[in-house]
C-alpha cells in the first residue's frame, strides 16, 4: 500500500502533531501504558529487574528500502519491532520497552499511519512489549521509523558474538535464504528459543542472521579460525530454490547472502555432541535446528580473511569473500 | 557545511559499512566502550543502580529541519545528543548511555561524518555519556540520525508534568525565545540544574521547553487552570529583541512560539516563597531563573481551551491559543 494520500484532509499535515499524538496512543492501546510510564513526558519512566543484565538495540524502518508499497502498513510496523526483537533474541534476551521516533511527509495518509501502528501494537502484545515514548518530524519526501528496544536476560547471562572455539560445532535455526520472496517481513524473531539457548552454558556465543550468513557469521569466529560448512546440510528455504531457478544463482549464495533470515546462529561446545542437543530441542521447539559446520583452525599456507571456507569445485562461492556492501537491508 | 561531496572517493558509498561502523568507534574514542558495552554486538549490555527510577527517551536530528549547511556538523551532531538530554534534564534525571541510527545517501563526504561523531563525542565527554550501539541504513537523498538516549533519576523520583496545583508559581531557567540565532544548537541542557530540581520536593513538576512555552507550558497545568504570567517579567533573550526589530512581531511572542529553547519550566509548590528559593539558587548556579507566573483557576466564564491566559490589550498575543503544527523544530 501506497502510504500517500492526494487528499488533504486525509493526511497528517492536516491533523497536527498533537492530535497525531493523541491517536497514536489510542492506536497502540493497551500496549502504550499511561504516563510517565508511557507516551505523554519528556522521557518515559520505567524499573528494571534487579541484577539483570540489560539490552538496547536500534533499527529502523525505511520506505523504499525496508519496505515499499507491496508490503501493508501493519507489516511494516511489525517489521519494524521484530527487526529490533530480532537483536535481542540474538543475546538470549526478553524484550520489554520500546521508543518510536517516525520521520512523515506531511502528505502521509492517516490511514496508512493507522494501520502502521496497528501492525506495531499486535507485534508488541505478542511478545509482551510496552512501547512507551517516542517522537514525530515532519520531512520532505522520506518516510521511516527507527525503534529502539530495550530488554534484559533473565539467563543473567547475555550472549554474545564472543565465545567460541576452535572445534565448536555451528548450529542455525529455521532455514535460509528467499528472504525477498516475503520472508523479510513475515519472519518471527527467535525469542522463545534464544532465551533458552542463553540457559544452556555449552552454547557459547551467538548472533541474528540480518545480513545472511556470508556477513554475520565471521562475527563469531574466533581469532585463526574459519567456518568449515557442510554445505549439503544448509536449511535452504524452498523460496530461495524457486528464486534459484529464476536467476541461476546455485540455491547456496541465496541462502548465505540474501540476507533478512532474522534466524539465530550459534557455536556448540567443541566437547558436546550436537545429537542430544538436538533431541532436547525438538521436545521443545517447532522450528528447525541444523548443524551446517564446525569452526576449525585456519591452515598456515592460507593468507584469506576471516570467513566461510569455500568449497573446492565451487568458484561461485569465490565471492562470498568480497561480500560487503553499504548496507542494503 | 554541506553534508554531500561530489567526490565519490570521499563519500561514505565508496568506504562500505563494515569499515564505517569501524571508523565511527574510532572516532567515537573514549565515550565508545569496548562490546558487549559498546558497538560491535547485536545488542549493547550493560547494568543499572538498583532501586532506581530508569529514563529512555528518543530525538531525531534531521538534515534541512533540524540543521543546515549554516550549520556545523560538530553542532549538527551536539545538537542531535544534547536534544536528547534536554529530555532527561527535564525528568531531574542523569544521562547515561545512547544508541544512534544514522541514515545516509552514498554521497554524504566521509569528513562530514567524521565531523558529525567527533561533535558527538565531545559532547558525550562533557555530559559522561557512552555511545553504546547504533545502526547505519543507506538512503536516497535523505540525511538524518536519530538517538534514544537512557538515563536513570538519582533522586530516587523523575520530576514529571503531572503534579502542579493552583496556585502553583511558574518558574523558567536562562533565557526565552531568538533560537534561530544559533540558540538551536548552542544551547546546553540544564542537567546540574534538573538533578538539583528533582531533589526539591516543593518542586513539583517540570517540562523542558522545546517547542516554546506557549505549547509546553499547557502540558504542566492541572485540569480547570490556566496560567497567568507576568509578562513584563518573561526573561526575553536579546536575540529576540533583535528579531522583534527586524520583523515586527512583538518580542513577547518570540520568547513564547520561538520553541527551541531546551530551559527548564517548573512549578513550584504555591505554600513556597519563590524568593528562598531564588536565593538557593543563586548560590549554585549561574544560568538565571525566573517566576514568571502562576497557576490560577480558570474563571468560569471563559471557555477557552487550557493554556496561557492573554493580558487584555495585546490582542496579537491571541494566537497563541491557535499555536499547533505539525512539529516543525
Amino acid at each position: 500500500m501506497n502510504p500517500f494520500t492526494s487528499q488533504p484532509q486525509d493526511s497528517v499535515g492536516r491533523m497536527g502533531e498533537v492530535e497525531l499524538t493523541r491517536r497514536i496512543a489510542e492506536w497502540l492501546g493497551p500496549v502504550n501504558p499511561l504516563p510517565p510510564e508511557g507516551i505523554g513526558d519528556d522521557c518515559a519512566v520505567y524499573t528494571v529487574e534487579a541484577g539483570r543484565p540489560q539490552l538496547i538495540t536500534t533499527d529502523p524502518v525505511i520506505y523504499g528500502l525496508h519496505f515499499d508499497d507491496s508490503v501493508l502498513p501493519e507489516q511494516a510496523g511489525a517489521k519494524l519491532l521484530k527487526r529490533n526483537i530480532s537483536d535481542i533474541a540474538a543475546m538470549g534476551g526478553r524484550p520489554l520497552r520500546a521508543v518510536l521516533s517516525l520521520t512523515l511527509p506531511r502528505e502521509t495518509g492517516v490511514v496508512w499511519v493507522r494501520r502502521f501502528f496497528e501492525g506495531i501494537r499486535e507485534c508488541a502484545v505478542r511478545y509482551d512489549i510496552k512501547v512507551i515514548g517516542g517522537d514525530i518530524a515532519r520531512s520532505e519526501g522520506f518516510l521511516g521509523a527507527c525503534l529502539a528496544l530495550t530488554g534484559d536476560a533473565p539467563a543473567g547471562r547475555a550472549l554474545t558474538r564472543t565465545g567460541a572455539g576452535i572445534g565448536d560445532h555451528l548450529l542455525v535455526t529455521g532455514g535460509l535464504g528467499g528472504s525477498l520472496s516475503g520472508g523479510h517481513y513475515k519472519f518471527e524473531p527467535r525469542v522463545r528459543e534464544g532465551l533458552w539457548l542463553a540457559g544452556r552454558e555449552e552454547v557459547r556465543s551467538m548472533v541474528d542472521l540480518s545480513d545472511g550468513l556470508a556477513k554475520d557469521l565471521p562475527s563469531l569466529l574466533p581469532p585463526g579460525s574459519e567456518a568449515d560448512l557442510d554445505w549439503e546440510s544448509l536449511p535452504v528455504r524452498e523460496e530461495a530454490k524457486r528464486q534459484s531457478e529464476t536467476d541461476g544463482r546455485h540455491p547456496w549464495l541465496h541462502a548465505v547472502c540474501d540476507g533478512e533470515d532474522y534466524e539465530l546462529l550459534f557455536a556448540l561446545d567443541a566437547g558436546k555432541a550436537p545429537e542430544a542437543f538436538l533431541r532436547e530441542w525438538k521436545e521443545r521447539f517447532s522450528c528447525a535446528l541444523t548443524v551446517i559446520g564446525r569452526i576449525m583452525a585456519r591452515g598456515e599456507d592460507s593468507d584469506a580473511p576471516p570467513g566461510i571456507r569455500i568449497p573446492p569445485g565451487l568458484p561461485e562461492l569465490a565471492d562470498l569473500r568480497a561480500y560487503e556492501h553499504f548496507r542494503s537491508n
